[in-house]
């Protein structure tokens, strides 16, 4: 790839890296709030929420200092989602729409940049979009081991089959050789189509039959 | 050592690394569907428990991307693992026992190729013991957190100090120049004959006793 | 830096980050016992409580294997610590005061040294005393989480923000180019006292207003 094309696709990534970054930030922020931590327990939470799947990635690939680290910006805008739901998120929290939607756009960003960079580190197909997935859903996970609860990406609907849905198409794109950029744009638009149409009719995944008879 | 014999170490290793990853996919899909998760959180479930010990081992060695991510073989063994747990286990869970076998199984294979792997990397004969346990118990340890249990390993009868003990008859065979797989396998059957006999005997570790007073 | 110098500058660190060792591992070992865990759990969670934290800083930066996993009297005084701890606390448990001034002392001499290295490893002015913070802050976090609570940090007073304080002190001399023992030495103060202090006082920070209306 020249080089020109390089900077660009780098630059888009990192464009949709600090975008997730950005709402999942929120949605971290929030739960911090529901949980009625205090300020720096909020923030903490937005980080996590915002970070710690890209973390995981760039420290598994080999990638560090992660960027989420060595990047101010990751950083300063976490914080600043972080304090925006501090103080905003009281007087809002009955709307729950937006934050759902928020979620399943970060979502989208994340399956996709994580993708993109684990392809970038030369990981093969099956790893790939593992990587991509767990940017994704990884932040969301930590945050809710953070105030014990059970993470919700396990009781989810459909949540890490659409994140690996996104991060296929990217796969498949880079196997194909199509264009990145183009791709990244669609496997975010699968992603995020397939989580809220999937809200919508109430799909979920299948649960264990409850056991027969007595617990052992 | 010569390349040859290197290469059957290494083949013998990966053997025992995927065997432990097998039965204990199995018993982290169980604690899922006992928690009712659905059938994604039920195959992180596997894939924690099979690989997260691996996993940060590699990462505090510095072998990244750890073998877990890179070698597909333990993505597939895991996933199947969780399927067939998923559709079978509710009409098992009766049978106690097999489970805690196959654990045991796991706990020495991953102890003693954890231990092997370590060495491998030039850590010294006390830090690769410690990072052949943590290989044995990471996995059902970060299991149990997912699930908001506290950890079974720090209730549990002889579990860390059986992984221990295999792991040190690794070391001790690497500090005599023994060869390394039957020493190998001498550390496997010492872990799984110590775990097994002391549920046998119901053995357990000091439990610090009940506070003087009432409490502060 | 002169040959001499880097050396004693790499002493003192060391001897900072062994002392802070002991007394995180004194307070982990404490959590354990307190949560009637057997002998094994309370070793595990001294040695997380004094060393999750800078294994975490040593991982982003790049230095594996980390200094608590290839230097031995990491975790000789862990383990150390943890069994001092099961055999005594029961009968000083009623004495909270020292607990809570030593565990303010790991925090101070953590959060200097994790800044101190962040800054050998090239880590910029931003990240670095956020993963000072991280080095003292994170034991004790995962220490929670292993036993199922909330991590206090997300509760406590002025904590995070105390190692913070004592963290920029570090940074803004390494930037002034001013001698770096001094200054670790007036960081620790800076984040003891503040600690301190603020329990003395009652300070905390500001918690988010409780919703209006019905919860969504």
């Amino acid at each position: 790839m020249p080089v020109n094309e390089r900077i660009v696709v780098d630059t888009f990534l990192r464009m949709l890296d600090l975008g997730g970054t950005f709402v999942f930030a929120i949605g971290g922020g929030a739960v911090g709030v529901k949980h009625r931590l205090d300020l720096f327990g909020v923030l903490v939470l937005s980080f996590v929420a915002a970070n710690f799947g890209g973390i995981t990635r760039d420290v598994l690939i080999g990638a560090v200092p992660p960027a989420a680290i060595r990047d101010w910006r990751y950083i300063a805008i976490s914080v600043l989602a972080g304090v925006l739901t501090f103080y905003w998120y009281p007087a809002t929290r009955r709307q729950h729409t937006p934050l759902v939607v928020l979620d399943a756009i970060g979502l989208s960003l994340f399956s996709v940049a994580g993708t993109q960079k684990a392809l970038a580190y030369h990981l093969g197909p099956i790893a790939a979009p593992i990587l991509g997935m767990l940017t994704g859903i990884g932040g969301g996970l930590v945050r809710d081991v953070l105030v014990s609860d059970v993470p919700n990406v396990f009781r989810a609907e459909i949540y890490a089959v659409a994140a690996l849905s996104g991060a296929l198409v990217v796969v498949l794109g880079d196997i194909l050789h199509l264009p990145s950029n183009p791709m990244a744009l669609a496997g975010a638009l699968v992603c995020f189509g397939f989580r809220m149409f999937s809200i919508r009719r109430g799909w979920h995944l299948p649960v264990a039959p409850p056991p027969e008879g007595p617990e052992a």
